[in-house]
């Protein structure tokens, strides 16, 4: 099995499979097509792509994903490095592609969220105006995105603030608030998960083996791991679906994919407790989908 | 400069130095005299010495340190193993020790701490009752201990249950509620701080570079690491007083003495945020002491 349909069979009922990005400018990701198409084929997988721009979304709808996930930076600096774009053009072009979306025959239509990247601080402009954020996300979902999550890109955020700015997001968008995107580069993603949790958060990114990383912190892992996470969830007595065994065995294919790459997570090495019981009894995963 | 100076030179206030346990069992514990006599030559720190037993707490105070600390094991198989008694013997061990430090000199008085260890779980015992936890702490308050922490021994906590058992010991012992100790065994160690927080918790346990771990989850870290504590308080907002470049300088002075043990810590490899601030102003400490 590759390593979506590993993850799928832990439980995991969502998964960001690809990036439509530029071929040209990210090589690596020139196969996003034949990624997505062969993972919608995992039966009741929600199947999520990374789309940058309209070009990017047309060709995630053709390859019949579930949702978009459009990335938009809250810092100028990075939005520029990132996209050359302003924040407010990012916002434009996230309104195109609602509108085209919209445009689509029901039930053939994408979902649409938005992560608003930088939104605890940028390696490029240090601090980020919290109520630049909050005003971002208010138009974000004026342009009409279904959701707007937060992400610590540069494993910047501390739990205090994250739990402010996403009840201020809720208190601003309502049911639009989205998920939290969290890094451990500094170690704090799983504090900073307990301070969302407070915040009613109740959908969070994590990447097998914490890869991804930040370009600006050499050495330091990337986001949450999915395993720490979900171990965390559980034994606070919140249900996730997932399986740990599985999850973990589900590294297996990653490894063989990327042999040379460093990845991360504890629960996996610790193993779990003795006498360890899930929040709702074990899942119960089909063996085979 | 020593380990300890350096520590102390970034701004820690109070430092677990030596553990007076018997020199015949761990052998590289015999120098814990001279460890606790220098360590009181460094102005202004509080020097905190770990003692099993009267015999230890003998030594120690000979020695002249200002505070002791007991561990007593709420799981009865883990204090078998750990020091051949049961957690009532314990019990009144300390009591014995407290009678014997109350006879002392006022002013020649060490504090006495209790760490209840695996107070969230025994990896021989599994689950351990918190209604017990919790008799236990009202038995060693009432044998005379200054202070009762508990202990994540084995890094089987999470958030919910720091929350509940650290709000219990508070409600139940009052101002002797002591400190959270807590290990990174399975990553969440920084995530039950910020528990601990909300249960008004505000002293913790950290070894430099994350030593200590657990001998029975090999290839994990051990304690929380104090660059990483200290970076999730300061940017919580909290004072501690203490420098994160001086705290991060210290670790070459353990690797002096420690060339080949693997150390931890994640903030000291990623450095600190563009535009950090620290919660009170970055702290002024003594350039020499």
């Amino acid at each position: 099995m590759d390593s979506a349909a590993c993850l799928a069979d832990a439980g995991l009922g969502e998964i960001e499979v690809a990036s439509f990005v530029s071929p040209r400018l990210l090589p690596q990701m020139a196969d996003a097509t034949d990624v997505v198409r062969g993972a919608t084929r995992i039966e009741g997988l929600c199947v999520l792509a990374l789309v940058p721009n309209l070009t990017g979304a047309l060709r995630a709808i053709e390859a019949g994903a579930h949702k978009m996930t459009i990335p938009v930076s809250a810092s100028r600096a990075h939005s520029q490095a990132n996209i050359r774009k302003s924040p407010e053009e990012a916002v434009a072009e996230v309104r195109d592609i609602c509108s085209h979306v919209g445009q689509l025959p029901e039930g053939r239509r994408p979902g649409v969220e938005v992560g608003i990247s930088t939104a605890f601080g940028c390696t490029i402009e240090g601090p980020v105006s919290e109520d630049w954020v909050i005003d971002l996300a208010i138009r974000l979902a004026d342009a009409g995105a279904d959701s707007i999550g937060l992400s610590d890109t540069t494993g910047y955020a501390n739990p205090t603030q994250v739990r402010r700015l996403f009840r201020r997001l809720r208190s601003e968008v309502g049911a639009k608030a989205g998920g939290a995107h969290l890094h451990n580069t500094r170690g704090q993603g799983l504090a900073n998960v307990v301070a969302a949790l407070d915040a009613d958060v109740r959908t969070f990114d994590s990447s097998q083996g914490g890869l991804g990383g930040c370009p600006y912190a050499p050495g330091a892992s990337g986001n949450i791991v999915p395993e720490d996470l979900v171990f965390l969830l559980e034994a606070m007595g919140l249900r996730t679906g997932v399986d740990l065994d599985r999850l973990t065995a589900a590294r297996a294919s990653l490894l063989d994919g990327l042999p040379s790459e460093p990845l991360y997570g504890q629960v996996h090495e610790a193993g779990l407790p003795l006498g360890f019981t899930y929040a709702g009894g074990r899942p119960r995963v089909e063996a085979v989908r």
